[in-house]
């Protein structure tokens, strides 16, 4: 009789440096992370930065630390990534001063002896986020973005409510404690508000305090803008980059996506998280292909 | 005595095949897009673009013409390109149905004998926007983005009301013919309007029409957002991805610079370029430096 673990970001995202190989780390994609036809992509991508952030995290010039946090991770997925066994495999591009340069690609075997299949491709580049807090210009207030508005916590529609079918492709809506803003459930009755924007709270269940791994996962966790757009389906992302602008208090994370250019088969996507301290800790882009219209 | 040719984008721009290396192109950096202490990045990404054209435009499946147009470009800069040979080395990652993929990275030799050094690395995914243009839902209507208000050309400010100093260290200003909109162009008189936004009209002065890889230089063309924040100075770019998502009718373009997350010593970017036809036709993101107040 097997148990159950209890659910665990850290041990799902883990990597592990492969003996006599530099550079490469084995992973284990978590199922647990599963949503349509693959794992979650910003899961993917903490898995693959976190290996970057091993190579890049080690002693550099009068740095012991090095530059573990990735600032910009732009990530190519290549193809649909299946739970189980994988590799990271890195290269150092470049070690600067107050920022590090790497890319890396996320590999599995599909078939017994066959060479291995990459799902993704990431270029980035890390620094040390404790660099950036105490600059006078992040007090400036020159931050024009405002945090969202968003009903508090408890009247969000939680993934319980999620519909049957789309609860069924998608084990991660079990994984994400994700609270959605009323405003932007009307999709799942029928009745999308066509605005192409997705906003609600997030947190880990287990309640693990937001970091930067963890942000590059939650720019990708809440259903596509295009579900608001009434065009209920999967889409994948083509290309995705998530810039860290400073390392996340604890606390529940709010985040929006929306779309404002869906055309030609393609939408792009945009997220912001903000912190409990209502500062705008990451944003990102993505171009997603547009799902069919249902 | 030496006569200068006519300014010519596809020459300035244009690649060389090296013979017996496979991938690797020669590039010639034009001294004329010269800006700050480097080359402009825009240009930078259209050298490298054109490099990975040739390489994924090659006949592939029953396409005769392969993946010839950029649909999403990521770059890295490294370090400052200076005017003269530059090699672009790319790497083919995948040729797909409907999109391939491939990195490059562009690279100078600073001293003879020495290695070379990286100014730029890309990672990018092609295809044919041809296949884009016929879509249904190209014609949706759901494209909620709109152009922006710009004053009419006539009434716009091109680049020789620039400021001295400015126009010395930027040669690039006497290369495009760009007319910024009068509400953005405080700064020069020390009045910056505080809401970090920059758009004007864009054109080649040789009037060759706008295509992707022209695209790809406009997302870099304007001053930075933050000149009219007040901060006036070189913005490094950290990283830069482009979205190109139509092919673009000929005519004057359109740019929009905004910044809304000035924070910790670095801000984001974003760029739209609409075309002739009011299409939204690129789409860009980028984490610059700040630069320090002045």
């Amino acid at each position: 009789m097997t148990t159950t673990p209890p659910p665990d970001f850290d041990r799902e995202t883990a990597v592990h440096a492969q003996p006599g190989a530099p550079g490469s780390y084995d992973a284990d994609l978590p199922g647990a992370w599963k949503v349509g036809q693959g794992i979650n992509g910003g899961v993917l991508l903490a898995v693959t930065a976190r290996a970057l952030s091993a190579e890049l995290g080690t002693a550099h010039g009068d740095r012991p630390d090095g530059h573990p946090d990735p600032l910009s991770v732009s990530a190519y997925y290549l193809s649909a990534a299946a739970a189980g066994p994988a590799v990271v495999r890195t290269e150092t591009v470049r070690r600067g001063n107050s920022v590090s340069h790497g890319g890396a690609e996320l590999l599995q075997q599909e078939e017994p002896g066959a060479g291995p299949v990459a799902r993704l491709r990431v270029l980035a580049a890390y620094g040390n986020l404790d660099d950036q807090a105490g600059s006078v210009l992040a007090d400036a207030g020159l931050t024009a973005a405002k945090p969202p508005a968003l009903a508090p916590v408890e009247q969000c529609i939680g993934s319980d409510a999620a519909p049957a079918e789309f609860r069924a492709e998608s084990p991660m809506l079990g994984r994400a404690d994700l609270r959605l803003d009323p405003s932007c459930v009307g999709w799942a009755v029928g009745a999308p508000s066509g605005k192409g924007e997705m906003k609600g709270w997030f947190r880990l269940p287990e309640d693990r305090a937001p970091d930067p791994l963890l942000l590059l996962m939650a720019v990708d966790v809440l259903p596509p803008a295009s579900f608001d757009l009434g065009m209920i389906g999967w889409a994948p992302t083509l290309e995705l980059t998530a810039h860290v602008r400073a390392r996340p208090a604890p606390g529940w994370l709010r985040v929006v996506h929306t779309t404002r250019n869906v055309a030609g088969g393609y939408m792009e996507e945009d997220a912001e998280i903000w912190d409990s301290a209502d500062r705008l800790v990451a944003q990102s882009r993505q171009l997603a292909r547009l799902p069919r219209r249902s």
